[in-house]
């Protein structure tokens, strides 16, 4: 069989290794990344949600540092992409309202207003009234609402189409097959083997592998990252002519309890998710799913019910025990991680892509990517003592 | 342009189109149907339903006469498209249950089954725990039912693909082309234009053209059918292996005031229908038809959450000012409408075809067909006086 070289083989191209591939090759490094259907699973379902600070959860600090220095990076790099391939990078710097349907939803919305402050964020909260003048087709129903300025979107599609263009403006090579397994030479990763068996050698091994990261072979059982599939439904619709725009701005709702949120786009796409399920790598779009998320997408915006449903679909995220991603030395000399983005895959991208960046020619982990190494997850002698 | 000639056009390839032209060719008649995309449209989307007694509705029972004709008919027609094609002709032979939700649905549910009854309809009242002895799958809430025995259902995709088979095999011709315009000479009709500027000279034309008749050009003004477009949206399910089969019958069900239905397939598929809506010929699928289609089939069979959801689609009834079907002289001689069949396209497809093949042949009308001709919508003079 063939056997090819390549200074870093990159498993997956999805967002997060499409980015860290345009990186390196910007830099003159020789780059392969090896994906069968790039951007086609995690990457082209998300709803593409820049919010750290509405996403914020009770306790996560130093995510919330990664994931703002990740929405701050995402002006430049989209920026820096554009220029590069004359296409969008799909950023929507549109701000983000969040509302509250009953009461009950509405002392929630408040209670995280009052932590969001407390750690320095920018919001704004508004009456029901105020909430409706910035989105006059809010239900009348909607109790009270929190204005954040600093949360955005992205088109994850159009990133996806951006990233493959500018990985083949800088040279880098896409294989379109499946990693069959990661080689090692005793505690070094040194190469992949492909699906029809060929191998690439390399001493710089980049697994983004999102979801599927635990399945990737060659890599000692112990050493395997606690990485499982989430499971979430996301529809799209689309606004008609006559009702458009029929958001101005991303609105996450929570309604009785439960969330949803209603993405526009310039075009008149209106994203609407999303469920989560732990069910493995099932990705049947279930009823319930569609169920629940028109149900709560119709209670805040009732003109839900005029809009064309035009796709239904399911994805993985990949998910982690503390919910931030895994980033850096694995434990195999030559492989790194960046996987484990679970809901923040689309914000992270631009960070994740320097921070791999820069471990991989620099051989040390920066100080932002720290708090994320896998071995954190270590239950006595069982995972590596990685060197930072 | 090139000129040819058939004995008989048949404008619509739809189920009632094919199954006339099928009719024809069998007994020795050369034919040719015009349809760019034969049974890809209202044929396909229909949900198959074969329900005379179950959507019978007060004082139509001229068409009530009909339907029963034409399921009386189904399995002959069936077992003899099989027997020419060796492919199945979708006839699933379950009976069906209605359900009542509350016990409004329920008053409602037996003040039908009286009027049933009283026309003679074989239908037996079903407590909630008798309803869920049938169908073990049925929600707690379910208060009565009442099992119609007689009412099946036919998978219309099945029965397309058939009848197409059967075309081909009986030597008819298909024109994939749009019919520009009936030519017409005086008051008779003599052939049709195609879309590509040739034409087919005959002296027999069937329009079998469903929510498209009254668009159909060529026609006087005058002469035109009172038929419009009632879009209809239709969700396709499917049940995994471990639970089927979730239903054993077709289920209809009045949930608060709401009708729906949901029809099993021998394969796992669990199609839900429908909503009505009066939008002209759009064919969008909207968000707040499939939410309350999902809405009401899982109110009635809360498994449905847990099906997925493979198909969602919309299509367009013919329907008529008295919900009947527009069949036989047009005022034009040489012109066959075969139109105007509402909800019951596919139910009345072999009755259609026979009672339409045999005024082609004979030139009369057969008694049956008798009140539905086109001239019973006439005001005053506009209407033409039809001969019998």
């Amino acid at each position: 069989m063939a056997e090819r070289t390549s200074e870093v083989v990159v498993i997956g191209g999805g967002l997060i290794g499409l980015a860290i591939a345009w990186r390196l090759a910007a830099d003159g490094i020789q780059v392969t990344v090896c994906d069968p259907t790039p951007g086609s699973r995690t990457s082209a379902v998300a709803a593409g949600m820049l919010a750290p600070v509405t996403e914020v959860e009770y306790g996560e600090d130093e995510l919330l540092a990664l994931n703002l220095a990740s929405v701050a990076a995402w002006p430049d790099f989209a920026a820096e992409l554009e220029s590069l391939t004359g296409q969008s990078a799909g950023l929507n710097r549109t701000g983000t309202l969040s509302v509250a349907y009953d009461v009950d939803d509405a002392a929630a919305l408040r209670r995280l207003a009052d932590y969001q402050r407390r750690l320095g964020l920018d919001v704004e909260e508004l009456s029901g009234r105020e909430a409706r003048k910035r989105e006059p087709l809010l239900a009348a129903g909607v109790s009270g609402g929190v204005w954040v300025p600093g949360d955005h979107s992205v088109d994850n599609r159009q990133a996806v189409s951006a990233l493959l263009r500018a990985t083949e403006l800088t040279g880098v090579q896409l294989e379109r097959q499946q990693v069959a397994r990661v080689l090692t030479a005793g505690t070094t990763a040194v190469g992949v083997e492909l699906e029809d068996g060929s191998t690439i050698r390399s001493s710089q091994i980049v697994a983004a592998t999102g979801p599927w990261s635990a399945q990737l072979k060659g890599i000692p059982e112990e050493l395997r990252p606690p990485v499982r599939p989430v499971k979430g439904e996301v529809l799209r619709l689309r606004v008609p002519e006559a009702y458009r725009p029929a958001l101005h701005h991303t609105v996450r709702a929570t309604t009785r309890g439960f969330s949803v949120y209603l993405v526009p786009r310039p075009g008149g796409e209106l994203v609407v998710g999303a469920t989560t399920s732990e069910l493995g790598y099932d990705t049947r779009v279930l009823a319930g799913g569609v169920f629940s998320l028109l149900r709560d997408a119709r209670m805040v915006l009732p003109i839900t019910d005029e809009l064309e449903l035009v796709e239904t679909v399911a994805g993985l995220r990949p998910a982690t025990p503390d919910n931030a991603p895994i980033l850096g030395p694995s434990g195999l000399d030559g492989l790194l991680w960046a996987t484990g983005h679970y809901r923040n895959g689309v914000l992270l991208t631009p960070v994740t892509a320097s921070l791999i960046a820069e471990t991989v020619q620099t051989g040390t982990v920066p100080d932002l990517a720290a708090p994320f190494l896998v071995s954190r997850f270590a239950t006595g002698e069982v995972m590596p003592k990685v060197a930072r």
